[in-house]
Parts: C-alpha cells; sequence; structure tokens
C-alpha cells in the first residue's frame, strides 16, 4: 500500500496500566505532527482522562485509517486483524510484554520507531486470514475468520472422532484423530509450532495442515498452497461433538455430519520499523543460540 | 506447455531385464502412431536386439523431444531430470516396480495411459530443480543439480560441525549438527520425511530447511519462498570435513571456510494420465488408511 | 504365578455376535477338560441360550478364577483388567477383530492355543496398573485406574491451563499444555505413539510423561521409574476446567488447586500363547516392513 | 559404596588453563584434610608446576581412588569413565564451562562442595556403561565402551544401508536407515535428544534404541531393559561401509556382514553434592521454563 498516512487508528489492550501510559505517551507525541486521531470504541475505557479525540465505531475505524496502532500484544493484534478483516487495513504493533512476533515494537522505542515509520521508513508485509465457514445440510451455522489457525477437535469429550477431509474437492482421507488443525504461516510460529509443525515464512502462500493425536501409522504435517479449499466432514454414525475453534476462540459446536470449508480471506497489512528482521525474532523467540548440552 | 507430441525420447534402466521388456513392448506399441523415437545413448545397453531406432546424446534427446518417456522407477527419472535440467523437458515415467511418487505409470497400465498421453489427456505439472554451487574463496569447486535435495553434512567423521546460515543475505542462525538438508516439495517425501520434515503440495514455490541432529533446543523445518537463496558457510576453525550431497550423490568435499549457496534452478514438466490422482498416491505410499491400534 | 488352571472365568463382549459364538464354540470345547466354568454376571447378555454355567458378580470372578479368557479385543481386555485391579488376576485375550497388542489369539486358532495353555504351555507376563487420585484440598474426589494411561487435558475450554509437576515431591516445572499424559510401557503403543512417544517394553517397570502440545521450546517425553509418585497441581488463578480421564474414560473434573497423584498400582498377569512373539505384533502392527518411498 | 574416602585420584582436562587453575586451587585446598592425592599420569602436562603428587598409571588410579575428581567437563567425566570402567570407580565431576549433565559442580562452589563430599554428605547414583563388540564371521573386530551411546552409521557414503536387529535372539526387524543409536539414559539427553528421543531417568535399568533417518512409515524410539542383548548385522548384498561409535568416537569401520553386539557393561558410581537436584538441571538445560510465544 503506497498511501500516505494521514490518519491514524488507535486500538489499545483493556484494564493495563502500561497500555494506557503507552497510549498517552504515543497521543502527545504524535499530536505534533499533522495527523488526524481516532480511537476505537472498544478501547475508550483504556485512555480515562479523555484527550480530545475522536471515538469511532469499527467501520469508521476500518474505513478510514490510514495506519492502525495497536496497543498491547500478539494477541490484542490478532483480536484488532480479525475485527477490521474487511477493510485490508494497515496495522503496527506497540507490545507491551516480551517482543511478539507479530507486535513487534518496544515501549521504550515507540516514539522513535512510530517517527520513521511515519516519515515513510518502514517495511510492509501482507499477511493473509482464513475463513471457516461450518455448514449442517445447507445452512450455515456460523463463519468466523483466523489469523493464526483454525482447529476441530473433540470437545466435552475424551475420545477421538472421524472425518473426512477434501483438498480442493479431492480426498486427502479419512481420518481418526482429537482433532485437526489449519495454520497460516503467521500461526506456524504459534499452536503449529506445539503440535510439532514447520515454521512456515509469512511471505509463502501456503497453508499448514496438520492432525491431532491421529490414529495413525505416518502422519507428518502437510503444507498446501493457499488457493486451496480444505473441506473436513464430520462422519455419521459416531456420538461425539466436536468444536470450531478461531485463534483460539471456540466458535461453533459440530456435530456428526457437519462440515467445515476453509479457505483464504483477505488480508492485513503489517507495518515493522525499517530495521525489522524476521530471523532475528525467531532466532530469539525460539532461543537458537542455546544450546542443550 | 502446449507443444503437441510428436517426438519421444527413450530413457530405460539399465541390467533390468523388465525395463527391457517394457521397452520393446512400448516401441512396439508406439511404432503404429506416427511419431518419431530416439533412444539415449546411455540406454542403449538396455535394449540389445536394436530396434530401427535413432541412438542420440543428451543434447539431441534435450532439444529434440517433445515428450521423454523414462522407464525405470523414481530414481532413473530424478537421474534423467538432473541430466536435462537446461532443456526443461517433458517426462512421464513407467515404474518397474511399487508405484513412485513421480515414475506413476504400471507397466501393465503402459499402453493404455500413453496412449491417452499422447491423444492429449494428460495432466502436467512443474517440477523445479535447485542448484548448489560450492565455493572456496572465490574459486567455484562444483555446481549440481538436485530435484529431490541438496544436503551439507558431515563426512568421515563422528563430529558434528559448525555452520552459518544465511537466507537471501540475511543471518538465520550459527548452528551446530550432523548436518543441513534443503529439500524442493518434490523431496520433502523422500529424505526429507524420514527426519521428520513436513509434506509439501509439489505445486507450492517453497524450500524446506532442515537440520540434522542438531545441537540445538528447538529446531523445527523451516519452509522458505522458493525465491529464496541460501547460503551455508561453513566456519572456520574447526578440524572437520563435509560432503555435499545432491539427491544422494556426493558431490564436492568441503572445508572450513567454504561456502554454498542454493538456489531455484531450472524445472520440469511431468507428465501423468489423466486419471492421476496425487492424493491418492499419498495415502497408499504412506498407508494413511492404516492405523496402529 | 504358578496355580494349576482349575477354575475359568468368562468374559465377553456384548452386543456382538461374534462373541456370542467364540463364547459357545469355547464352551463347548473346554466342556470336555476336567475345567469349572463361570461366567462374569456383565456378560449374560452375550450368551442368550444358557448353558449350564454358574453367573458371578466380580468378586467371585476376581476371587476363584484361576484365569480369566476375554473375548473380545484390547478394549475389552483393558475394561476387564481395570474392573478386577484388586485380584491380580490371570487373563488371556481372545481377539474378535484384528490381532491387537493385549488380546492375541485368533478365534481361529482360539481352542488349539487354548488346549496349549490349559496343558501349562503359555507364556505369562506382569502388567502394572496405575492409579490416579484426584483431591481439592484435603478431600479425595476420586480414584480410578489404568492399565494404559491416565491423562490430565483441557475440558470444554480451547485454552491451555497452567500446572504444576512433582515426581517424588521433587518439582518437575511449571507447565503451560493441553495436557499431560502418563503412560504404562502398556500403553505406550496406543494414545502415547500418537502423540510421538516412545514404545517401552512391557517388561521395563517404567512409567511415561509426556506435555500435550505444551507451551514450552523442547518437549521430549520422560521416562521414569513406575515407583515414582507422579503429582500433577492445576494452578490457581487461571478460568479453566480440566478432565482426569483414565484409559480414555473420563473421571473427574478438576478445577484451579486440584491435585493429582499418580502412583503404580496392582497388576495383572497377562497370558500368552507358547508362540507368542512381543516384536513380532510390534512389526505387523506398526507396519515397520513397509516403506514410504 | 559405602567406602570411606581416603585416597583421591585427580583428573584434569588437558590445555586449559582454567583446569590447571582449579586442580592447584584444590589441591591445595584439600591437602589441609588427611587424604592421599595420586594425579593420573594423562593429566601430568595439566599440572606444569608439580605440586609434591604422585603420578599414577590408569591401573594404579582405578584400583586405589575412594574418589576420583574430574576437573574439566561432561567430555573429560566421560573419557575418563570409558577408561576407568573396569574399576567401577566412584567419580564426581568439577565443571569448568556451563554445568553439565554429569559434571554439576561449578568452580566457585568446588571447595565447598567438596568438603561436604568428604565430609560424607554427597548424593550416589549408578551409571551404566554399555559394551559394543564387533564381529567378522568368529573374529572379534573390536571391543568398546560407552558411557552414553553407541552408534551403528552410514560411512563415507551418502546412502543409507540394510540392517537386521535382534534383541535377546528375537528379530525386531529388517531396517534400512543412515544408522541406528542405542543410548544409555545416561545418554538421552545427549545426541538421542538432538535425534528426538526420550528423556530417561539415569535411575532406570532401560536401554533406549532409535533408528537414524530409516526408510519406513513408523520409528518411535524404543525403550528396552538394560539386560537386553541387542545384536545388529549388516545386511550382505549391499556395496557399502558402516562405522561403530561409542561416545562420539569413532571405533571400527564395518562391512557387509559384520556383526555387532551391545550390552550393559559394568558401571561408575557418579558423585553429587547433597543438594543435588537433578530436574532442576533438566529445567536449566533444556530451559523448561522458556516459552516460545
Amino acid at each position: 500500500m503506497n498511501i500516505p498516512i494521514k490518519k491514524i487508528g488507535l486500538v489499545a489492550k483493556l484494564q493495563s496500566p502500561a497500555a494506557t501510559d503507552a497510549l498517552q505517551t504515543l497521543i502527545y507525541h504524535l499530536q505534533r505532527r499533522d495527523l488526524t486521531f481516532m480511537l476505537h470504541q472498544g478501547s475508550v475505557d483504556a485512555l480515562p482522562q479523555l484527550a480530545d479525540l475522536p471515538i469511532v465505531d469499527t467501520v469508521t475505524l476500518g474505513k478510514q485509517s490510514d495506519l492502525i496502532i495497536v496497543i498491547g500484544g500478539d494477541g490484542t493484534l490478532l483480536h484488532t486483524a480479525r475485527l477490521l478483516a474487511r477493510y485490508e487495513s494497515r496495522m503496527v504493533g506497540i507490545n507491551l510484554g516480551r517482543l511478539g512476533f507479530l507486535a513487534d515494537i518496544k515501549p521504550t522505542d515507540m516514539t522513535n520507531d512510530l517517527d520513521a515509520i511515519l516519515d515513510g521508513h518502514f517495511i510492509e508485509e501482507k499477511r493473509f486470514l482464513m475463513r471457516a465457514t461450518a455448514f449442517r445440510g445447507k445452512t450455515i451455522l456460523t463463519r468466523c475468520n483466523a489469523v493464526n489457525d483454525i482447529v476441530i477437535h473433540k470437545w466435552n469429550t475424551t475420545h477421538l472422532f472421524g472425518f473426512t477431509t477434501h483438498i480442493n474437492k479431492c480426498l486427502l482421507g479419512n481420518q481418526r484423530a482429537d482433532g485437526v488443525l489449519i495454520s497460516t504461516p503467521t500461526g506456524s510460529t504459534a499452536y503449529c509450532l506445539s503440535g510439532g509443525g514447520p515454521i512456515v515464512h509469512p511471505s509463502l502462500n501456503a497453508l499448514i495442515l496438520m492432525l491431532l493425536f491421529p490414529h495413525t501409522l505416518s502422519h507428518a504435517p502437510i503444507v498446501l498452497d493457499n488457493d486451496s479449499e480444505i473441506e473436513v466432514t464430520l462422519q455419521l454414525n459416531q456420538d461425539i461433538e466436536a468444536q470450531l475453534t478461531c485463534d483460539g476462540v471456540a466458535s461453533q459446536t459440530l456435530l456428526p455430519g457437519d462440515r467445515v470449508t476453509i479457505k483464504k480471506h483477505r488480508q492485513i497489512y503489517l507495518v515493522h520499523p525499517p530495521n525489522h528482521d524476521h530471523y532475528a525474532t525467531l532466532r530469539d523467540k525460539l532461543r537458537w543460540g542455546y544450546q542443550s548440552t
């Protein structure tokens, strides 16, 4: 996106004094520049002493912001990205805790890094979202978006369940497992990694499909083109309940015969300071320098 | 490729009576069609009773064939693909043993399947090769191509070694391991899978980078864009020897300070019969239907 | 155990015509020997046309049987072993489906193999059970036994949870994961294997402890002496529910602060025909002969 | 072992100024106690300014020492343990680098910890060694001992090789792989861990058998009783060379038809200071507290 940054949207984590402090520092600092600000209505409680700042709803935030500054951490940024999916917004994250994979600006570097970004010095990358649509017969049960991962997993039961997976209408297999996970490259360093999945570079147009505790002999994760449509159908004749989960949020209870399709859906533009180094983040977060012996 | 198939190149595994039989059956059957045939000079011994068939060198085979029929198995096809890399040939494989991932036509289906292909009914997919170039200072030690994988691994020693990996000139890390493997999607079901790597769909423009027995805590395989240039430099100050191996062929002994770059390089066009189903092959080869308990 | 086999207990899977058939064949065949039979009351429905056979309760079955013949599969045998844990019974399993790890006599070999066993020609091995005891403060919530595995896992939630694990009162670690699995060697080829665990020989006095999708960098399974007492305490200050599951049976909902201890508890004596070969079973079940490429 | 400690053997890493310093500090400190000291002849170069200290050969060191203090790290301790295997010595390790799994006394704690140990306050654990014996026909090619692991692996070749494994004369399987590793519990946190193996508690009488890059579908590590005899036979009719490696030391080149047996062999008594905590070492070395996200 080559849009010059004139209008700034602001989103902050709630019930976090550190977020309130950072938000106030940020507004104070940036007001010296010729910029318009707006605060998302969902973040109003994060700024108790109201600055002279318009409060806007999600639609306005998404439509009018040239850049959305998210103050919190990876979780806050994931939530905001899902909320604003349809506006394909440009976002940058201030991280109040340990640096994240997504929100990679420290509060102490915040004013410098944002000055650089507002001066046009930044790295921008696309991160695509997925959409899951759950069907019961021809009825749509729910639609939900995910930046990291979509999981269909056993729920309220200790038993694995049977499901059939198709990729672009071709049978992948009939499987029995605790569940199945579909991850974006962005999500490959999250839940997917805990389960033994590969780390996929964010620039790659790929999806990762992984079975959870499958009842089978060989079960390497599968990496697919992200133009693929994945369809998971719960087999009939089993007494189970499953759950559709998007980025860790339980979205829909599923019954035998239900069907979920998963496809690429929209994208956000993630902004990093000019010195951003993806591999340095990986080295730090995954402690590649450390040795066990 | 939309070139009509008029000229057929033939390559066959040596010292295999089954290959000889299949080659003779094939020539006899296809001679009834209005086609030109040529046999690669490296396969002459496979056809002791010479048919009236021109024997051609690699250059002619590569330049003139509209389709190369390879009789043998995945190994013969890999070898032929490396040999003809610069001609970006169209190839199809007859498999004399158990069906392969690449050579997927059974001898019993051979005449039917090839008739269909020659009638224009086929599925064609690109499979890219990689090229490794090894440097000692500014001198090029060797160049070699691989369809499956390039491995840099300890050699003649029981000790792991230290190396530094860059991706597109960015540091990935300083690592100590038994070696490092870079695989294409085609190779993801070969050596890469033995080491716990993911299965990557052949259509994906990706490379897989995996450490072999690394001396580190976390070491998930990494999946990269195949436009990436990977550079592996053997660290100085270690008394080791390493080996550069392309598709299982030892290509160059490496010493401390040596440097290997790995990049995408050319492609072949792999032809399948019209009923080809990639996932059916995976299910069969990996026995996804089988259950351990 | 060197007790001669005079009294036979019988347990059969319900609602299985194959089990009924096998049970009738078995009774008919064995009645020619000088043996006493008794049928467990829970299996009465499996034998609709009552033979002249005493029907006994669990206590009598456990106390009086010199050998319990279980007709069904690994699941039926697991259930019977838990039911009779306190009697440390001697058991043999007839498998109506594909051969199991535990029940390893085929219906077609049943009469021959049982004749050999009754003639004193058999292999006997101990398989120990575990007992989980769940506490809320000083109150015991439940006790349950397992032959295969005990799992404490998230329940009704998509969030991982925090717990603290001690081994013999020594801190192993504070962990966040989807759960934790403790398996016997017997269970090492069941759920444990799906999660990437090792295969532990049944003769080894060992327990396996494995985290499920842990939020940590390194998480190899841990193999411990089976005299170890494992204690898992759910951390306070989290809004979660977890479930204690024994051999796949949900046994107790757990809340923050709850504590579960897991120890070795009793054993059964598993009888095999004289030609039993543990490694042959492994080769067959895990298809070690098969090759992916 | 309840032998009171009167005679101290000393072993130090060569070409390490830190080892020399620690050795001198140690001798100076301990000379105030009523003890006899002796320095292994292999460590003479580590103490250039000779104290009034007898220099002894391996036999005397092994036979006469009540405790051997090894100054260096895990590597020096492994080497000393193999050297002295037949004397089943009692050893303690001073670690000059980052704390090891075996040598767990820091130089700064050295005098305090050794005072405590000499006063009888210590934890002692047995660690068993393995012995590999390689045969060509009926000829013994070599015998070698290992504290950590024995590996039979491809050598001077890029090709996997075929071998047959027996456990206590029972066939485990015919396998094709880059090699096979047999590890003690002590070695389970070394090479074995890099390859995805489990962590086995040192008190467990177990061996771990793991295939390296096997050409098979399922290949979980196997944990066996350490009374098992493992036999690996290189299959005939292959053009390969393999290497037998003990604790990382290349010991014997193997050819098709050669046979290696591996058995438990002797033990050492590893002494720790009284506050030793095995799980604390694991937590520290494996960084279990660290989280990737």
